[in-house]
């Protein structure tokens, strides 16, 4: 399990935030030697409360099975893309939690889209330093029994009909590593390209990603109303506007116990609609974690996002058991 | 715990249906002897969600203690009749789930039914090859502080105030074993037969239910709308009809790993409405499993059910972890 | 873990009454010899059902690290005076829950209140049979993220946006042990006086706790329309009074294997309305524990509380895994 105790700035007030976890993690074997296994939280299990959010209904959590061939690994999983390249490096004791996320990539597929498709798969495959990603949506959104649930749109021609999918590859050498991934949904495309690299006590890490007729409301989607895009009579237009592209940087210098982390990170919204401009939205954050061994850190991190109308940190301990 | 991975076809789509499952067993002993524990898995624990799938609130898993008089379990038990005779073979993955559990018969008492009177309490007790068991409910819906929980209906005739119980007996001997059931609630009554057989590598089981005073309401309820009783005109006429009578029959093979199995199930309604005439739902089975040994089991199965429009079936992997 | 399971009577129905409950207890150490854990129950998580119940998100449950300075926990910390003090002795296999906790103190902030202001500290230190006491809310019921939730009041003044903190101390020597706490939240207080000693087999505990501008709605809380202050005309007027004093006395005596408990307390409510006159509400406990040994304990109570129209009971068998 982990958890984590400790005080967040949210821009307003200094409030108390503090978590504890539990993560089930089971495995087995065949005779033939195929390994196979299952993980979800014990918060990651809503039976009753939300359809999308239970391990035992296959839509938190993962099962996976792995040989020879590859890993298959079904659940909320994440994309290939996601998988290939991940979010930059996460600052402070809630993990970038305290803004939003701002360090993590906003992937096309699963990252918590399509969740009313019902369970999605991931397939892993590496061989001589390349790893190949590929993830998809079964393209149902029916609910069926007690076996698999969706979001029941009557529309056959949904998003929520149609299978979104990911292929990605990963390729690592040494101490560095690079990754591309193609995702759709729709009419809707990203392409994301990543690398990273670690020299002595420096890490550094990038990501591009370059998306296609994709809502810009999926960039705030899990922020809605903070700062939104607005125009010159201040309403809410961010559904005026496709997300086109973010780019993205990080940091990070080890000394002994202590590591340093930064990361920057900005999104470009582009439109038609006349009266409208293109937006940039830049977010940047900077932290430290302290090791104090046994699985507690003492961390704290700062983030300035325009997602966010105030800056915004958190100071605390994180521990894993 | 248990998980499944795997796609199932519903009659329109083929969909991915993934679970994962943790279950908690408690046990202890009393300097006496007496021995006592306590089961339930992690999603049938939905305090504030559901106050009738908790096993913090008795509505969900067991507590039992158990000695040289036999067994005392609380919670969400079975009933006595189901205890001593239990449902035809399941096939598939999804373990039936993907036909609505077509292979279960309709215990008149507990099973599902009977949740609005908080827990419920099966004795056992076993001597020279018979077992002997009983069920009750406690006859009271009155949900109490945070000790019991029910339907609280006003009226005390209500069919939520009515004990429902059970009595049964079983007698096995060798690889045989027989039961008998009877059941009531308010006006309802069951007498349930089953028998079970293994001569070598052959299993077989069948099982006869008789209801009286029974709403066919009940064997529609876990999947209502899908395929009613309809009459002329095509309206949902379910309600006029009485659940009569329930014929169930299922046969395995095992040879090696492999393991086929199937089984028929007939349902009976009765009628006294003008215009309306008895009717007959058939429900077949079909399956096979093979074990891939450190419990995970490659399994699938077609079901042809008339409570559901189209025939479905799933194919997957199974796990025990 | 823990269970039970028996039979409750709420005064008109003999009920069946049971429960099982897992507890996940986690901890470690840092290199420097700080020990640090968490500790929460299964069904103390409900993500998505109850923001207020949920140790993921540090509504239940809770956090600490603790070393030479004192112990420091976050979470749903129970206040300074409750640790301090505590409650009377529970009776019967429900622990008292039959009657809605009647042996509980009801302290002004922690215990329940201030929830929405999402986690709580508690700080512990102890010196030479002394042990100190602090605890408070941040005084933000602002959600932010995923990180910490609150009622969101707009009203800044609101109560739900002030502090609530306590202050405590505790002395213990050999058998014998005193404590005294404060209490505060907006213009509410609390002094709370509790002493308890243990001669051979017997021990004793009182409570005194006295309030100042606090409404008598607390004290019926848990328990509203079962038995509330009525006027003359029979209507609900428990709004109309202050909530004034707790006296509380619990006795036990201990012979081999059995425990025989017994409570008395005493509410009083003040009122200035004209037409209504001050009011006591008295409660009485009586049971017994008989240990069976492996962490199983058959236990019955006999509860008579002025909260209630009629006198409770309870019988069964309580479980420690």
């Amino acid at each position: 399990g982990d958890g984590r105790m400790g005080m967040i700035y949210d821009g307003n007030d200094v409030q108390f935030a503090s978590r504890a976890r539990v993560l089930f993690t089971l495995t087995g074997e065949s005779d033939a030697g195929l390994s196979f296994g299952a993980k979800f939280r014990v918060d990651q299990e809503n039976y009753k409360a939300d359809p999308y959010r239970s391990a035992a209904r296959g839509s938190a959590g993962q099962i996976w099975i792995s040989g020879t061939y590859g890993k298959l690994s079904m659940g909320d999983v994440v994309s290939a893309s996601e998988a290939a390249i991940g979010d930059l490096y996460e600052v402070g004791y809630t993990d970038g939690a305290v803004a939003f996320d701002s360090e993590e990539i906003s992937y096309l597929t699963a990252d918590g889209n399509n969740l009313g498709q019902g369970p999605a798969v991931l397939y892993e495959y590496g061989i001589n330093g390349f790893t190949f990603y590929a993830s998809a949506t079964d393209g149902s959104d029916r609910s069926w029994g007690s076996v698999t649930f969706g979001d029941n749109t009557e529309d056959e021609d949904a998003l929520s009909n149609k299978v979104a999918y990911s292929l990605a590859a990963k390729y690592e050498v040494d101490n560095y590593n690079v990754g591309l991934g193609f995702g759709k949904h729709g009419d809707a495309k990203e392409i994301v390209l990543g690398a990273e690299g670690k020299f002595d006590q420096f890490s550094v890490k990038g990501v591009y990603a370059h998306y296609k007729d994709r809502s810009a409301v999926d960039a705030f989607a899990a922020i809605t109303g903070k700062n939104p895009i607005t125009n010159a009579a201040g309403a809410n237009v961010t559904g005026d506007y496709n997300f086109k592209s973010t780019i993205g940087l990080s940091g990070a210098y080890q000394a002994d116990a202590l590591l340093v982390k930064a990361f920057w990170r900005q999104d470009k919204f582009t439109t038609d609609v006349v009266g409208l401009s293109n937006e940039k939205y830049n977010s940047y954050g900077i932290g430290a974690d302290y090791d104090l061994g046994g699985g507690a850190t003492l961390a704290g991190g700062i983030i300035d996002t325009d997602y966010l109308q105030d800056t915004v940190a958190d100071l605390g301990i994180k521990f894993k058991f």
